[in-house]
């Protein structure tokens, strides 16, 4: 068995975006729940856990892996409840927020001994994709009618209102939280909690945290709420890198190293958004870096290093602990990429290999 | 647990499928490799083995689940294979195709024991996407340049050239074959075998089956060589549905039935490549049918049924065989589909359900 592919986790850099949530937690009153969509690696909660409130879900399994890998605050979010679910679901969560009215007009009194809460879909959001837009036109995503909001007033605690996508621009927070207050306010007021959802990179090296320390504490104190947020991606951003082996060097034109890995099958989103991955950019020798599998776009993007590369080498792409262990798939029966953690220490536990018979078992 | 979502495979009509590749077979007196990289559920094999000769691969573990699963002719392919690969690649292939000439140069000697080929790239394609596009510029997939054929020739006997795409026009097919036999004729003539690989639509109701067959097998006898056909896409067309429940119906200015499944998690293409599902059209109830992860972009696409949805509904949603089991996963953790098969008497075998511990194994 081959040393790469394999995602490497470094617990030092984890520790650092952790101490960035503490440190907005203290100062605004707000709680911070991990979503578990971006990144569910469980072997890593206990170093979040002494760091943050609980975690967020959007399946019953996220929600039951949640419960029982992280525990502390539980939050059961999904799209649509089933009918066989929502008995588990509820002995999981400590508050289920549902997507609509009708599922809330389902399966409210079920979950009426726990709190519960309804998606507010705002009509505005920070994303640059269409394809991630949950304010895109005729969004499935939450509720914004005042009719059918006010229908749910006499059963709800709080709303989830999720807009922020990517979002590094504190001004431009500030100013949609503003339109928050203006549009939704006599909501708000009448409600105990609110989530601000995830999608902010408060996380990130120059962004102002107290700044939106502050903001969030306003909030706070004027609708009277506990602020949640829901960090994926700012939990976990820069805290991992996808480690790769150079298996043969071609020049069509351009020189190409192919190496055992894939964007589709081991960072899916580089392929669903047509991004570039995070690679090497100091030196002189130019290579475009490539997966392995039969698609012909199967390109990680161009990189540069100091001398020229040889089959053998070893490559670190960074940035590549958000939605890639939650995606990666068998696509080509190309090796799956183990899961390691490199300790403060410096010693690198393997936590996970995927073998063969994993593979096999994918299927039937 | 749920019924529903999973992949419904029809056994009848595989077996339709199957009886134009024998037939073509026995016209053309082409050879006839599933590949596994567009469908690989093992369960099925047994219904197929009959009627082709054995499969080709695109990574060990295809390789090794071919040789495993399936039997009869193992070819192995990969863009690259990795030193500690080869050895077990050797040990499970009839034929091993590389993809460039270093390959062949790092591992030919290896392999000289079994037949040894290469990938040849013709350097045009029937692809519509560039970026499952083989010729592409700058493409590292094969060969093309005069010379560097030539280096391969005394280790070759034969060669592989993928360069249909979802290529449903005999006319288109027949005119790129002539090309390739222009350009390349000096060189085909000294080979043993070519492999055509797959993209050819052959199994669609109204393809030219038997003058294709025709144009194979003067193909074959002009070059003298034992010409192969990798249908993937084809073997398994209109075989196979993905069986989902109406959870939830909205009506944000167009009505939403949300299912219980998702594209990006059970049907990765229509998402990559931006397609619409095959969904019921007949009568005047008009829906959009959308997943039920947190993807704005979720969308299988617009449906009519005869009579208004109703939340339980089932929808079966077409041709979900080829490329979607394969590359299935976890994204948001929602229920994977369950994979079962339609008897020709009608039964249905429930092959593989897939848990919550499942999921949990998925990550670490």
């Amino acid at each position: 068995m081959s040393d790469t592919p394999f995602y490497l986790i470094d617990e030092a850099r984890l520790r650092e975006n952790m101490r960035k949530i503490e440190r907005l937690r203290e100062r605004s009153g707000a709680k911070a729940l991990l979503a578990l969509k971006c990144f569910a690696t469980w072997s890593a909660f206990d170093i979040m856990k002494p760091y943050m409130d609980g975690t967020t879900s959007s399946s019953l399994f996220e929600l039951h892996l949640g419960r029982e890998k992280f525990g502390k605050e539980t939050h059961a979010y999904s799209v649509a409840w089933a009918d066989h679910e929502i008995d588990e679901a509820i002995g999981y969560a400590d508050k289920i927020i549902f997507n609509s009215l009708s599922q809330l007009d389902r399966f409210g009194d079920k979950a009426a001994h726990i709190e519960r809460g309804l998606r507010l879909n705002p009509r505005f959001s920070t994303s640059g994709f269409d394809l991630a837009d949950p304010a895109r036109p005729f969004s499935r995503l939450g509720e914004w009618d005042a009719e059918r909001l006010e229908a749910a007033m006499d059963r709800i605690s709080g709303v989830m209102i999720h807009y922020n996508c990517e979002n590094a621009d504190f001004a431009l927070f500030d100013h949609q939280l503003s339109r928050i207050e203006a549009e939704f306010g006599d909501i708000l007021k009448r409600l105990k909690w609110v989530s601000l959802g995830g999608g902010i990179h408060f996380t990130g090296d120059d962004y102002p945290l107290d700044a939106l320390a502050d903001r969030l504490k306003k909030f706070s104190e004027d609708f009277d709420v506990q602020v949640y947020l829901e960090p994926g991606e700012a939990s976990i951003t820069q805290t991992a890198s996808l480690e790769v082996t150079v298996l043969d060097i071609l020049d069509n034109g351009k020189k190409i190293a192919i190496v055992d890995s894939s964007i589709e099958a081991h960072m899916l989103d580089l392929l669903i958004y047509r991004e570039t991955a995070k690679l090497p950019q100091q030196g002189e020798f130019e290579y475009q870096i490539a997966g392995k599998t039969c698609l012909a776009g199967d390109i990680f993007g161009e990189a540069r290093f100091d001398k020229p590369l040889e089959i053998g080498d070893r490559i670190s792409i960074a940035d590549a602990a958000g939605y890639t262990m939650v995606k990666k798939n068998w696509f080509n029966g190309v090796a799956m990429p183990a899961i390691a953690i490199r300790r403060e220490n410096g010693n690198i536990d393997r936590i996970r290999d995927f073998t063969y018979e994993d593979y096999r078992a994918s299927l039937s």
